[in-house]
């Protein structure tokens, strides 16, 4: 792709020499930069540039990057605003490769500011210079000490496997905290500020190639770039390298206030949503859910299947854990009678054997009674993941139970299940609790119900990429006229009529009523008679949308009498309710009989394109707004995992006796309606079958009605 | 009531003297219990008690209880199970008030563990002896420096005003742990076990009684003495003092793990649910939410009402915090048009005016404008509570952020706002922040959707005290004739037939269809004429209660001949379904004409008692469970909840242009049923009517079918 370069980080992250510009002792922000760069151990070449000082930080100081004798690699500009641009365009000149700009007041604040942004812009795009900001942080390479940096303190950072892209450099910091407080090891962590350059789908990318990273982790208002990071999802997917994501604006106000800090265009959060299930994304809605969701994905294992078994010293609180694996859908099994044979030799007598576990506290005491209960469960064929709460953290050390953690750790390194220790609430963890997570790898859980949520989200992510090994499904793409169907496009107005909606459906083989327009009384009577009684008539005119309201609708006609009479009278009351609509005559429609009313329809998304929206017909819909959404290119999987999401698909496969409805039918047309939506997303704006009414197995599906909108 | 002296606690919390039973030096139970009374500060007299020992502890050694020379006030058995029962017969012959029973090995455990424990209750309720446990960790008195305690480590809890009663020792150490994270004064920690004497309800009492307790957090797997517990909760009310609960055992795993546990007997949740809204109590789902929700209840001002103004440094974070706001139902309204004003003065141009407001995270560097975004807000008539994010908890103190630590907590002390001070995430607090949280009270609430949870329960236990002062509704009970109405259930089968079952709801003025009984075809045929045309004839035998599956229901019946084919028809089928039935004729009902249908239910709570049940009739019920629960006696606040919660019920305020139902008549209809319930709890265990129809505003509702069963 053009911008390819941007996603080639090298010179941002590994810079031989820098170029400090607005570099000033007197300046908070500059002397943090300076520190930051210096005390994380930089070792290139560090250039202070300040129009009026010779020396700063003990360093020879430059007027200009351009006076700089040396090749600069890369620069960190703090200086007000307005003295960005002319300062980048020597920077251009000097042919530096990369550089953060931290200073605010661009597209994020004003007009004004965004067009100065939009000249950072093209200089950074005629130089291919990769730039960072501006309005951001700045960026820190972990493993290699380089920090070009600001506002946040990445000293006490140990290197490792996390790679973290915040939109936000105040939220960033905060991650760098929970870095400190759990022990993670990291290797970037990226502030991308108003990406008027390089945007978080680059560095995700840089991230996802890059081998020290294993796990990304992202926080954005709204992607720039979604046909590369939709790339970057799918190469994260085959390199097992999980993009875990905080999108911040769900709400209303939610999408008010990102607006007003970035200017990025945020899109339609459901259909994020959905963007992000189909793309094996794993999305996370706070920041605690982030740092468990980081944490149990940085150290994870290949699944072997989903079914926890648990221990846990304290009765009530096995009963607490169950409650919230219920809310939270995981699956606690009953032990093997062999487990439970083997845990009555060690168990208190009078504490029940079941899952989750209740072992005495005291069981941390004893090497042995631990081992015993740890390999009872490890053993259990029943069991794929086993959770621990030690009595931990405590204020004090506790030998035993630090040993016990020790134990905990290698019988993790000696078994392919995965083992999760717990806390059991978000308590502070003390010093040497954190010294124990930094010098050993095993997930750790704080809070029984983040915890979980984080571990069901490693479960639907397993599953993602299991799914993604199998073949996927090719489109059904009947062979369609294309040109045809452009050109009837293009000679309708700008909402389709029933008819020509339905024409276009019917290309791509979605069975509708039978119907055919009449033009007088005695064409309806012969129309009405060739596809038999009883019938529907309705008017048929490119003004009229809503035809009930117009009372151009009758329904149930069932004889040539009442059919002439019908026609009298819509046609009147359509001249009646807009003197000024053509009409076309009067459209005669089967009487589709008794079936499940469903709805599918197709919006476009700014950001994303196409998505499809299913739901059951009537009141579901209106009321509860039941409704699974999904962008194309539906697969079968997508389809089926709607289905699920609707909760009152059951209705479609018999409740109260009735007999199941044709699925198989609807599966079919949701997949033609999605080849469509693919072919024609430059033609037509939205799409609304309401209903299609599904028959009972076996016997298909008809649209009943249709209303197609172009794009102009 | 007659166990009264169980909620008088003083000889168990201050007693003057405490045998110490089954003290010895070389058990670390027995020296822990030591330890912790002594150097917690207790200034009381301590006997220890061991058969074979002189001196313990340095103190001299009783063989028995009884040969203890003084008054002994109060004991702690720490003991094998099989010694706690003649043990505590020495200690009713010595006249002892109260104490603690460690021991496990109870009903938790076995049956054989149950009979002892039963034991224990005879003992204790023929000497009046307060006993806490057995299987417990016993008490403490914080204030008072009282601690009979084993497992428990309370000497570093500071007295104040959070009493804490929780089922489990294990999790009521994990509080204990956050008591000490977050600075909280407690006045009373219990770990109450297996209750086998004193109850939950009763700690509850004497907490809500006691002049230092202001906020009782309550952990259960179930509450044993429901009419008690209810008691106390009005009277909490009464004093404005919360009760907060964590009940487990929501799922039915976790039910089992509780009965494993206590063998308490655990209720249905959704009736606890209900239980709890109907009286005050404020019921949280994890050990996080407890803690956040104690927290902020135990700071709390009286709300002026539910609009939240926030300042957090990051524009990014003001979007989670509005995503989050939305998802927990938290308004944050515009800023007044004055407030944006006076915020120009002093916020950059670079930042956007709104709420919430992003504030630069220098404002904390500048007491003047971080005082006047402070007032700002605080005089803001668009806001009643104030969020406050500062860039806390750091790793390194931060004289600045202190000192606007400071203003804050002044702040909130000159305003009748409520004030809250917000982290973002749940990471560890640096010792400095703690120290802050000890020394200053206002609220501070860890991660923004536990904290907003905890905000909104506080907003709704508010709107619950308003409620409380409004006069309570008197219950519609008309002039019954009771003694009828037993005599009919007497003289039924369990299962009533269907115009039994009206009959009674006639009797309490609830509208049902016009219907007789025929014996005979011609008599069908008078009474069809008598109601009117058309006509439903349905099967009347007591062995039949699903009159559909027996094909003896004909709907929708015009004529006489009709009438005279389907008598006979019905009786036939009827005969062929059961030919062992006794057929009492059959019953002409009036067929109603359309209106929208609701269930109505009554169903009996082991603990509880009657619970009301409300939904709308067909697949909202079916399909997604579209319920609402309460127990009797409803009044008009719980109806109106009820409707509130039913997604469906929109159905009935008239959507897609349909008329309004009657919902006046659904809510008299609703108070009436609940005077039933209240009325026949002893002889009635389910009603359903399933459907009420309820017709055009002003028409009212009427029982279409009903099934009753009655108490054997």
């Amino acid at each position: 792709m053009k911008d390819d370069w941007k996603a080639d980080l090298q010179p941002l992250f590994n810079p031989r020499s820098v170029a400090l510009i607005g570099a000033s002792e007197s300046s908070p922000r500059s002397r943090a930069i300076f520190h930051n760069l210096r005390e994380f151990g930089y070792r290139g070449k560090i250039f202070p540039v300040h129009p009026k000082r010779n020396e700063v930080f003990g360093l020879r100081c430059y007027p200009k990057v351009t006076d700089i004798p040396e090749i600069v690699d890369a620069f960190i500009i703090a200086i007000p605003r307005d003295f960005v641009v002319p300062v980048l365009e020597e920077c251009a000149q000097k042919g530096v490769q990369a550089g953060v700009i931290v200073s605010a007041g661009f597209a994020e604040a004003s007009e004004e500011g965004g067009v100065l942004q939009n000249r950072i812009t093209k200089i950074a795009e005629a130089a291919k210079m990769r730039i960072c900001g501006p309005n951001c942080f700045g960026v820190a390479n972990i493993h290699e000490r380089v920090a070009l940096i600001s506002g946040a303190d990445v000293r006490h950072l140990q290197p490792g496997k996390i790679g973290i892209v915040f939109q936000s450099g105040g939220l960033l910091n905060l991650i760098l905290l929970a870095a400190w407080d759990r022990g993670w090891g990291v290797s970037y962590t990226i502030s991308c500020g108003n990406e008027a350059v390089v945007h978080v789908a680059h560095y995700a990318e840089y991230l996802v190639r890059d081998s020290r990273t294993e796990v990304v982790g992202i926080l954005t208002e709204g992607i720039k770039d979604p046909h590369r990071f939709l790339a970057v999802a799918r190469l994260g997917v085959d390199l097992g390298k999980p993009i875990i994501v905080l999108k911040i604006g769900k709400s209303e106000k939610g999408t008010k206030a990102a607006q007003a800090h970035t200017g990025a265009l945020v899109g339609s959060d459901a259909v994020y949503d959905a963007v992000f299930r189909q793309n094996g994304v794993v999305r996370v809605d706070d920041l605690d859910d982030f740092i468990e969701t980081v944490e149990l994905f940085s150290k994870r294992k290949k699944l072997k299947g989903e079914r926890l078994g648990f221990i846990a010293p304290s009765g009530a609180e096995c009963g607490l854990i169950a409650d919230i694996a219920a809310d939270v859908g995981i699956h606690l099994p009953e032990l093997s009678a062999k487990t439970a044979e083997r845990l009555r030799s060690v168990q208190s007598p009078f504490l029940t054997i079941r899952n989750p576990l209740n072992a005495p506290e005291q069981y941390t005491r004893k090497a042995e009674i631990f081992k015993e209960c740890t390999d009872a469960l490890l053993d259990d064929d029943n069991l794929d993941i086993l959770g621990f709460r030690l009595p931990l953290p405590r204020l004090r050390e506790d030998k035993d139970v630090v040993d016990r953690f020790g134990d905990l750790v290698q019988a993790g390194q000696e078994t392919d299940k995965l083992l999760i220790v717990f806390s059991r609430a978000s308590v502070s963890l003390p010093e040497y609790w954190r010294q124990l997570l930094r010098q050993h790898e095993i997930p750790f859980l704080l809070e029984y119900r983040k915890g979980f949520k984080a571990l069901k989200a490693l479960m639907n992510y397993d599953r993602f990429l299991e799914r993604e090994r199998e073949p996927l499904d090719s489109q059904v793409r009947p062979d369609v006229d294309l040109t045809k169907i452009k050109n009837l496009l293009q000679s309708s107005e700008q909402t389709l009529t029933e008819r020509q909606s339905k024409q276009i459906l019917a290309a791509y083989g979605i069975s509708i009523a039978a119907e055919a327009l009449a033009t007088s009384a005695e064409e309806a009577v012969r129309i009405a008679r060739r596809i038999g009684y009883p019938v529907v008539l309705k008017i048929e005119s490119p003004q009229i949308a809503h035809k009930t309201d117009a009372r151009a609708v009758e329904m149930n006609i069932s004889s040539d009498a009442e059919v002439r009479a019908c026609y009298g009278r819509i046609i009147k009351n359509a001249k009646a309710y807009n003197p000024a609509s053509e009409i076309n005559g009067v459209l005669v429609q089967e009487m589709v009989p008794g079936g499940k009313e469903v709805i599918i329809g197709m919006t476009q998304d700014p950001q994303w394109g196409p998505a499809i929206v299913f739901g059951l017909g009537g009141i579901f819909v209106e009321i509860i707004n039941d409704i699974a959404i999904r962008t194309v290119p539906l697969t079968r999987h997508d389809i089926s995992e709607m289905f699920n999401e609707v909760k009152g698909f059951r209705i479609l496969t018999g409740i109260r006796g009735e007999p199941e409805a044709d699925t198989d039918a609807l599966v079919q047309i949701l997949l033609r309606f999605s080849g469509l939506a693919m072919d024609l997303r430059d033609h037509v704006s939205e799409i609304d079958i309401n209903p299609l009414m599904v028959f009972e197995k076996g016997k298909g599906a008809k649209v009943v009605d249709c209303l197609m909108t172009r794009k102009l």
